[in-house]
């Protein structure tokens, strides 16, 4: 019963066959395999965008870090949301590949950046000239950190609040599928045509092995983004091992497939949990991610059962008062079944 | 008919096996996995060292250029040797992980760093106080970029002359099997009873998709190794299909076998060769990899036979004068067949 | 009428003197001197601390940034006020000379940091292990960039906080003479007796031409900060000239009377400026620097009588409504005159 | 008798006189001063460059690094003679500040680049496409660091070689001055005129008190280089210091005159130290710097004299045969008097 994280589940039965497909034979290393030639296509295709530059890398980490080194001078400063996964998650590896940018972090409700906000952030920096570091990208992640979901009028709203400072936009689309999926856009709406001008689309988190695409919709960036991507030691050999993930995910509609039944999933897991005696959302789930208080209680009966989840909070024992509410994380991936469903729910109810 | 490079060819069937048996279930991410903990533990067996640190990266690169990253503060300088792979083939990732520090590049027959040549580069650095940068550590490649193989007293040697510096020794082993399997020794003959103090061992080239392992026989450098990997982008999140392959690599001596039959492989394309009329070895092919001097008019025969491999200097144009020598690299990995070898002498003979 | 920075003035004439006196004859170049001799010996006197290590600088940025780079890894996160000079007006120098270290940024009335806000910012630092950047040195400056003074008590108190974790002290001591004049207590009282592990201790605001201390109670440092401080670019080679004006700023109490004089005429000013119709402080000031709220047309008339200081907020202009208070900045040097402090008050007073 | 380095000697009475003048009164800080103004009108006529940007900073060091990172990207290489200040004397700064590029040493009689060496380096450079740096500027050293001078032609051939590879130009010009009065050439000549796109303008060595001039005939960099300064900590608050030196040194020909009579100095010693027993120049002395050997008696009859200057070799000892040659460097400054060089020529001569 993991719910721990899109991260801990399996890779999908078509992502499996293709990475044994393509061990079959030679192949020139370093990106020069027919598969990244067969994914980069279908990827322009998907993403209507004939021109993009398209590069793999192995983490999310790296996809994240190496377009904002791309988008970043090392004296400005990354505009995102103060729990943003680059912000918290990444260990300063922003700060690593971009040569020491900084990061301004702007709080927000539901885990997203509102266009009030963030206009104040970008207001305020670089007002003392040479002084202070100057201003430069947004990044946005869509789905938030909260699990919400940005609709297409936000993500335009905050992209037209970029643009008027003459800034690009970053999108960190680690669960990309399952925003779009939510949403029920298309990778350009919710990409290009609003305002977005690099996406770390994520494979890894929705039923692959590793492997997230870094699409750039200026293709004057792609032989730096080379370079970086070399430099930093993020270009495979066996390059065709990530092509043949990312081909597969994207053939056949499979990416937005498997987001889709991880979404449904969280669903079904969601109106459960609202049952669930003295259970409280602390944001609305939106794509594949639950966050929630129940009482320890609850808590304790589904751990005893075998549940694997992350809790949150100053005090995350499960010894004390049954009906102190404590915050969780859910996370649902596309593997995720009705019985694993029934089970912890059943744990929760006792 | 591809000699082009060891890393072109398919992972073994074993590793693929691997993989796909991880795929089933659950894993707790970012190496907390069962199959880490198991290859942890073949890895400290095999190289006789119970206290080492094992961290697995996806590229040779990333292994590299975070040990050094270890080792090398900004303000010193590696040795290596002229040719190395950190120094010709990783786009600065040295510099860039370490944060700025210099490759000192030593010349040497054979791609091998002599104890004097080596001596005498550690001498003249640092002579300038704080104005020069400082005497950082030895890096040495095994299998070296000819081709050829460190013995056991040379490698002794070199370390000795670090050590006498105080100086510490990294080892590239992108070929270590290729080399332990060339001179029937042992892992831990190999690196710290010869003075090694961190090895990159190499998977990749030799039978999986991707994987390295850095071994640090100093396990307080693994807390700062950990954080460099985190921040470079190199911590995968489903990192269970790194550890399996590791796994699967060092068990029942897969590593060796497979190293083992590239090696032999080679060795008979190798005696082939040198009854291909105006071959010349430019240096002994002492594992799986091959520099020669072959007729222009050999390697057309050979290309319109299908054949892949590099060739190097000022002319490698097919057209022209078909006795000229042209200096080729061939390379065998596991996989390379009787039919291929034989396919390519005959091609070669003409 | 200048009361835009007290890096606006002349040099006090003692400081004048040393640097003529100095440019007698010949003297080894970077540091090897005996005007450094006598600046080191004079220093640990001053400090109390036989075995600190002293180094100079020209800029309070590169005293800083270079102090940082030493205390914090490039995976550290450094905790500070934001408004400290180190997150505002450095242009991200200490995110340059550490590699990429993060700074924590902490809210807190008057300029200053309160144990508990501290306490809390460090507590919720690298709770995620290693996706987290992790917990570096705290940096408090002092006087504060409010105007404000942190008393004995308080610096221990940070400090504590600081040990409770730990984590090594760093003192931005732009003003530090300023603040000693406040407090009338020691330098070693306001640093290692306090908590203080490492000063950057300014001359450049308080009298000099341009050179600041570095000084560490770590000696064991030192050879790291001269290897950084030639690698930044910091080391003079006639460094003659800094040592000179270092050591005439710590003979005789030089330092501390030029920081009396500057401070008394703050306090004169402060005095007057309570009396102006509609003047309100925005902070207690304490040493040489006031923020004060004064009505448009104070500001009009001062500026028009040949005042220069800085306004700030959302709208500094001075054509409007004469009665809307406008924050402004006020910074006392060494030689400000009473003369220059009864003109601007008269053109305030209108 | 200090023949040492031309940064041991004193600042010329203007030079000094001139900051002694801008101590007089206020003045706006960070370079908005009237000195700087007129510096850098004074200079941009000198240079006959009326678009030229212009910078100050306090050492050759941070000059020539700062210049660089402007002009190399971090996976880029610097072509550089293998003794150059930048790759032997900084510490790695240009490293440092280009976030991690490289230098590529190549090897040239008397300090000199020869077009056949740089072209031959820069071929070589980057064949293997993104595993490879890639080719970044070439820095040539003018006096060279062998006391030569480079004539024009050799400047023009130079450039064009680094045109012809679409290559930007830097000039380390610590000793810019001396090479002019040598070539009697003006400084649009040594320079733009001549290919170079930035010039390191010394002058430090040449009579200031610590103050070199970054001169780019690219505007289009400045806002870069102003970033790049500060975040560098090289930006002086109270920088009318530096103005003042600079405005003084370009005025009335100071510049020019200094290094004439350092010049014509070693021209004297020169002359002199060829009728020295066993004495021989190592490289022709062109500028105001000799390398030459000497008996190890003479040398012990300077030092006992009182002499200071630099000798290299394995054996610098005083102590053994006295007809060993021991090479030496002997530099002379504007200051270097008459009375001095007889005085060491006649310890030579015993």
């Amino acid at each position: 019963m993991n719910f721990a994280s899109d991260n801990a589940g399996p890779a999908a039965p078509e992502i499996m066959a293709a990475v044994a497909a393509a061990n079959d034979g030679y192949a020139m290393p370093y990106g020069a395999d027919v598969f990244m030639e067969r994914a980069t296509e279908k990827l322009r295709a998907l993403f209507e965008a004939p021109e993009a530059s398209v590069h793999l890398v192995g983490t999310g980490t790296a996809a994240n870090a190496l377009a904002l080194s791309v988008m970043a001078a090392p004296w400005q400063t990354v505009f995102c949301h103060e729990h943003a996964h680059i912000a918290v998650d990444e260990c300063g590896a922003p700060e690593f590949f971009s040569g020491g940018a900084k990061l301004s972090l702007i709080a927000g409700d539901d885990g997203k950046l509102t266009p009030e906000a963030l206009s104040a952030a970008i207001e305020k920096t670089g007002q003392k000239d040479v002084h202070s570091v100057q201003r430069g990208p947004v990044s946005l992640t869509q789905v938030t950190e909260a699990g919400t979901v940005y609709t297409l009028g936000e993500l335009e709203a905050l992209s037209e609040v970029a643009k008027g400072f003459d800034l690009p936009v970053h999108l960190d689309g680690a669960r990309f599928a399952n925003a779009c999926a939510a949403l029920g856009c298309s990778p350009a709406e919710m990409t290009w045509k609003a305002g977005i001008d690099m996406v770390s689309f994520g494979g890894t988190k929705n039923g692959c092995l590793g492997v997230e695409a870094v699409i750039s919709f200026d293709p004057g960036q792609a032989w730096e983004f080379e370079l970086r991507r070399k430099r930093g030691g993020h270009l495979f050999s066996k390059h065709k091992y990530l092509s043949a993930q990312m081909e597969a995910y994207v053939t056949d509609g499979l990416w937005l497939h498997l987001a889709e039944q991880a979404n449904a999933a969280c669903a079904r897991l969601a109106e459960g949990l609202a049952h669930i005696q003295g259970a409280r959302f602390a944001h609305t789930p939106e794509a594949n991610i639950i966050y929630a208080d129940l009482p320890r209680a609850a808590h304790a009966r589904a751990f005893a059962a075998g549940a694997e989840y992350y809790l949150y909070g100053p005090d995350t024992s499960l010894e004390g008062p049954g009906d102190t509410p404590i915050r969780c994380r859910l996370v649902c991936d596309w593997s995720c079944s009705d019985e694993k469903i029934a089970a912890i729910l059943a744990a929760w109810a006792g």
